[in-house]
Order: C-alpha cells, then sequence, then structure tokens
C-alpha cells in the first residue's frame, strides 16, 4: 500500500511555507526534491568517507571507489541493462545525449545524412543534433505529433530513410506528459538498421524502464529529476554502440597511456568519463535509486496516475482553461493556457502566491509549442509525493487567476 | 593569526581514524576535504531552497537563481576577473579544457597549427590537445622543466612560432610542485598574438590568483579541490575569447530560440552552459570561496609554506628517498621514490596501514614521469588544514616504509 503521507515525510523541504502558504510543489518536471535519504548520504560521505576515486590505493579512496562504482551497478539494475559496463556516468541527459551527438554521431554522419526526431523533443534532444546540422550538413527529419498530444510509432518508423542514420525519440513528453511508445519505435528502426537513441529524463521517473526490452542503443538519465542530486545521471550505452564510439571528454581516467605522441584510452565504460566525476552526486543518485526501488516503481507510476486522472477531471471542469495533451496513458504533467486574456507567466506568478509552484514558459520545447501555436504555457507537473489535496490547492488558485485576469 | 587546529575544527572528516590511527589525509591534490560550511549549505539548500535555476518564476526557483548566479560574482572576485560574464560554470578543469579545445580550438585551427604545451602538464591539459592532434593535424610542441622541476618562461616563450594558436600551461605542477610563471608567460606570447590558457586546478588553491594581472585568456579552476563539492567548477574566459567562440554542449539554458530548421545562442556565459546545472555543488562552491577568503589565501599560502620548508627539511633527512622537484617558491607537494626496492604502491600501502593517505601512481602526468625516467610516485600533497605534526607522522611512517621494503 502506497502512502502518500509517509512518503512526503523523507522530504523536508515539503514541510515549508511559502508566501506564507504550505508549498505545493509542481515543478517536477524541472527538477525533484529529495528525500532526507539522499541528502543525509550527501553529508554522510562527505564526513565520513570521502576522496577522490579510481586513482588511489589508500582507504578512503577505496571506501569512495566501491560506493562510486557500486552505483553503476545500481543504475544497471533500475535499467535492467545487460552489464554495467553498459553505464556510463554523466551529469545529466544533456551531457548523455551531447557524448552520443560528439562522439558516436559526429564521426559516422556524412551531409545528406539525416536524424530522425520527434517535434515533442526537449532542447536537450535537439539541439545536439542541430549541432551536426550546421557543422556537418546532417539534415534533421521532423515527426509531428497527433492533435491529442500523442506520437504515432509508425509515422517516426516511415520517416526512416535509406540516409537515416538514428532516430532520436524522448520517453515522455516533459510538456505533454505523453508516453512514447519507444519499444514499437525502436522494433521498427532496428528492422532497418537504424539505432534509436531515447530521452528518459522524464520517462525513468514515471515507469519502470527496463532497456532491454524496449531494446534501444542509448538511453539517457537525469538524477535531479530522479530525486537524486544536481549534477547526477547516466546513459546506457549498448555495447556495439560503445564500441563504435571515439572519446568525447579527454582527461585523467579515461586514459589507458599518455605520451607526447599519442594516447591510448581505457576500455568502456572509463573511456567515456573523463577526469574526476561527479562523486557524491553519483553516491546520491545511487541512495535516490535504492529509494525508488523501494518503493516500487509500479506503486509510484499507479500513485501518479490517481493523481493525472483527477488532476485531470478537476481540470476538465475549468471552461476557460485548455490543457494541451490528452494523449492516453500519458503521465500527471499539464500545460495550461487560459483562454483569451491571461499569460502563463502572470498564471504562475499568481499561483506562486498561493504557495503553488509552476513552471511558465517554452520548458525548453520550442518547436512543440510552435506547433500548437503557442508561445508558453503554466505547467504543473507532479510527482511521487504529490496529493490529491494539492490537486485541489491548484484548482483553487487556478480559480484565482481566472478572477484576477480572466 | 592562522590558527591551524581551529580551522581543522571546521572538517569533520579530519576526526576520524583510518585504519585504527588518526587520519592524516595528503592526497589534497587529488580533492580537498569540505568544510562543515560547505557541508551545511548542500544540506540546507536541499531542505529548504531547492529548485531548478533559470527557468522559473516561482520562489524557490527564484531564491535558486539568486543562490546560484551569486556564485558567479564569487568566482570572479575570487579570480579578479574584470566581469562575471567572464566566468563560465563547469564540472571542473577537465570539462573547462574541453570546452576550449572544443568551442574556441577546434573550429579555428587547422593541419599544422601548434599548441606549445608545458612537459608539467595534467592529462586534462595534454588529452583535449591530443584529440586536436588526432582529428584534425595540429602540432604539439612540448617545452621541457630544468632539472629541479622549474619551468623557464622564456623557453615556453621561444617555443612559440608563426603557426603556434595556443599555450597551454598549468599554474602549478600537480606532481612536483613547480609554480610556473604564467604571468611571464603570457607577456611574451601576447607580445606574439597567442593566447593562454592556464589549468589553474592547484594553483587557485595554493595562491592568490589574479587573472588581470597574469593577463592570461583562460584560467580554469576546480571546485572540489578548492574545499568545494565534486562536481563544481568554472573557467575564466576573457571576452574576446568567448567571442571568437561557439557553443559546445547544446540543450536547455544555452539558446535563445529554437525551430526545427535553426537554433540561435543565448548570450555569454549562458552560451556555454547546457541544461540544468550543477546547481547545488556550484552553491558550496561559492561558500568554499567565502571560507577560502576568509581565512585569507596570503594566510593559506604562508601556512603551506611553513608546511613545505619543514616536510623539505625531514625529507632531506631520509638518505633512502629522493623527492623530485626542488623548484624555488613550490607548493607543499612532494612526489617520493624509495631508492632500489620499494614500489610507490606499496609505499602507499604501508602509509595508509599507518593513516597517512597518500596517492603512488602517474598522478595524470604521463610525459612528466616519463621524462624523470619514473614509472610512478607515492605523493604527499598538503591542504590548509595539514600540520607540522602530521609532517612528523608521515617521516615515521616512511620510515617503517624502509624498514619494510629498503
Amino acid at each position: 500500500m502506497y502512502d502518500v503521507q509517509e512518503v512526503r515525510k523523507d522530504f523536508p523541504i515539503l514541510g515549508r511555507k511559502v508566501n506564507g502558504k504550505p508549498l505545493v510543489y509542481l515543478d517536477n518536471g524541472a527538477s525533484a526534491q529529495k528525500p532526507r535519504a539522499v541528502i543525509d548520504a550527501i553529508t554522510q560521505f562527505y564526513e565520513n568517507d570521502y576522496a577522490n576515486v579510481h586513482r588511489g590505493l589508500h582507504y578512503l579512496s577505496t571506501v569512495a571507489t566501491e560506493r562510486y562504482e557500486d552505483v553503476r551497478h545500481k543504475v544497471a539494475r533500475f535499467l535492467n541493462a545487460g552489464s554495467s559496463d553498459e553505464i556510463v556516468f554523466c551529469t545529466g541527459s544533456t551531457e548523455a545525449i551531447n557524448l552520443v551527438s560528439y562522439a558516436w554521431a559526429a564521426p559516422r554522419l556524412q551531409p545528406g545524412d539525416e536524424i530522425v526526431l520527434s517535434v515533442l523533443e526537449h532542447h536537450a534532444n535537439i539541439v545536439p543534433w542541430h549541432f551536426l546540422r550546421e557543422r556537418q550538413g546532417v539534415v534533421l527529419k521532423w515527426v509531428d505529433p497527433e492533435a491529442d498530444g500523442s506520437l504515432d510509432p509508425q509515422k517516426m518508423i516511415d520517416a526512416i530513410g535509406p540516409k537515416t542514420k538514428l532516430v532520436a525519440v524522448t520517453h515522455m513528453s516533459n510538456v505533454l506528459g505523453t508516453h512514447v511508445d519507444v519499444k514499437a519505435i525502436t522494433e521498427g528502426a532496428h528492422a532497418k538498421g537504424v539505432p534509436v537513441l531515447v530521452d528518459g529524463s522524464q520517462g525513468a521517473v514515471h515507469m519502470r524502464v527496463d532497456v532491454q526490452d524496449i531494446g534501444c542503443d542509448f538511453y539517457a538519465i537525469t538524477g535531479h529529476k530522479l530525486y537524486g542530486p544536481s549534477g547526477s545521471g547516466a546513459i546506457y550505452i549498448r555495447s556495439e554502440r560503445q564500441a563504435e564510439m571515439r572519446p568525447f571528454l579527454g582527461g585523467g581516467d579515461m586514459i589507458d597511456t599518455v605520451t607526447r605522441e599519442t594516447v591510448t584510452w581505457a576500455h568502456p565504460p572509463l573511456k567515456f568519463e573523463a577526469g574526476t566525476p561527479g562523486i557524491v552526486q553519483q553516491v546520491g543518485l545511487g541512495v535516490a535509486l535504492d529509494y525508488l526501488t523501494g518503493l516500487g516503481m509500479e506503486n509510484i507510476a499507479a500513485h501518479e496516475a490517481d493523481l493525472r486522472d483527477y488532476a485531470q477531471a478537476r481540470l476538465d471542469g475549468l471552461n476557460w482553461l485548455d490543457v494541451q495533451g490528452h494523449a492516453p496513458g500519458k503521465g500527471a504533467i499539464f500545460s495550461m493556457t487560459m483562454r483569451g486574456a491571461g499569460h502563463p507567466h502572470d498564471m504562475s506568478t499568481i499561483l506562486d502566491k498561493c504557495g503553488v509552484a509552476v513552471r511558465a514558459g517554452t520548458h525548453c520545447a520550442m518547436p512543440l509549442l510552435s506547433h500548437y501555436g503557442l508561445t508558453a504555457t503554466a505547467r504543473a507537473s507532479f510527482a511521487l509525493y504529490n496529493t490529491r489535496d494539492e490537486v485541489d490547492r491548484l484548482i483553487e488558485a487556478l480559480e484565482l487567476c481566472h478572477e484576477l485576469l480572466g
């Protein structure tokens, strides 16, 4: 039994007030709050066990290295990767996708080669590919979502032509909450011999992920959205793809030997990890994944589905509000605009006065907003610790928006 | 008056034992321990103020953004940059130098163009340039240190030819402690129209840095060596050089607009910072810099100079031990080998049994070790919290090495 009130006690910040009102934190799509276990692990690590990793033989360095490398196994289990060697640590999805762009795609793609993208993508899964367009003549092929925000896997597959070298697609839209059938897309892409990168920044937070079942080649996650520390993250890279990659960042750890004339590389995954890593952040990520696993991703998903249904029903009752995206099975993410007047920025400001934190703007997804003819939305994005009461608080605050701006 | 015993109370980990002995932490060249103020700031931030930055209008996001951006000013003051816009946040020197390699050098350097490097460099200031050699035919020109480990600035300047496009040099050797006269090198390089990158990973930890006085174009620092959190760091980039740079990592924050067809960039420094940054780490770095400024960099340098002289005198008394590097004004970093038998790895293991943490290996500086005909050293690197008593503990432990291995 998932007891959200007990869960909330694990998150110190949820007890605070904002503008005199109890905080209702609905900006989880941007970043999630941290459970006590994660915060304490950081403190304890710095107080007792801190040292650099991989390079020392002394006790603390050995402890730190074991703690750090253990997280690689935790990430592998969390994503059900076949081997922890397929997990490369990163600072988050942005660095992860840039790694793929610079280390896998850039040296392989020729002018005129194509990358197929959905219009749902976050800028983190767009801009690294624009670099390749700008710098080496790669062509970006875009696949539109449907009117309800869903993405037809067959349209993604149909967009793959003989010059397509990669499909890059999100597992869940950070704007609409659309859950994308990345398994079907991967099957279709692989049938055409094309690898698939999945941006799991949102997906891994809200559902159980099995990269072997999906079959994708790359799956990027962001620790700070997964209730872990800022600056933590990882990417699953199938070993066949790793073998095709050159290094990305150069420095310590990723080398075997360095001379004046030449360099040889460490074996993957270290080949793709340069310099002192985010040791303590990754240790914190490991604790966050333990926390999620302890609650059970299925239980979290069920709780959030209940929140989604309740919030959707209540939002549907506001006949002056539009919610973008109604794809079946979507996540508890609601991008809202007021009919007529009422800019999302003003909505966000009024909601904030009521203690309700939402995000207003383009949510790093300008092509998607543009597709729907929008310049901004106010986005309420729910997490494992949110409640039906908080949905009610959101609705009350929205009604105040309508009163003041409508 | 610098009271090291009072300072030590600020560092919780220094109270612990290792292998039954009070910890003598002399692996500061790899990473420094964290004061209570830094650890507490991380905890408090996650407990009270955490949110994503730059993208939100709600209260917590505004607080987080202010705290985060305030650190940019602190870094600028710490390095005496002319403007905080010249500070780009990074995860450390490795990412910082890769940024310069990918975003400034790669699009500018042609086959046959040269980069002048000293043999003192850490792999973080070597491998990114090897990428350019390997990928686009750039030539690396190496300048040897003297027998005592010092680096003659004139030799660096003389190595600059008509095809030289960059000088990349450390401020302080992480192996020998050599303090490099980067101001003289910069003056000579600029007289020939060549920009200078300074790797300040060690230098900024042990002396007061003034990038305007040095005159360099790039100055990279690593937060975790500066008593800040792992994954924190920054690079000073002179505005003229920023104007010559294309973006490096692509994603949120660094764009102005994104469409299907094109991207336009945010103004520097944001242009060079993609995705959710290491928010909490950088806030912690700000606290660490406040801590250092509070103690006074000159006071820290004076304390460490005393430790250096005391350690050097005591090490000189061990006639079976060689210390590499005796450059005048060097930092308190000692790379040691035993004459005859006694591998540095075994030394490190024995020292560890005595509670003394040192690093054994190549210290990410293989060309330097190779230059001196070494395959490894045991390195004791001192910090602001080390004491003369700890030097004595090191000497005792070394004597045990001699007894067991000699």
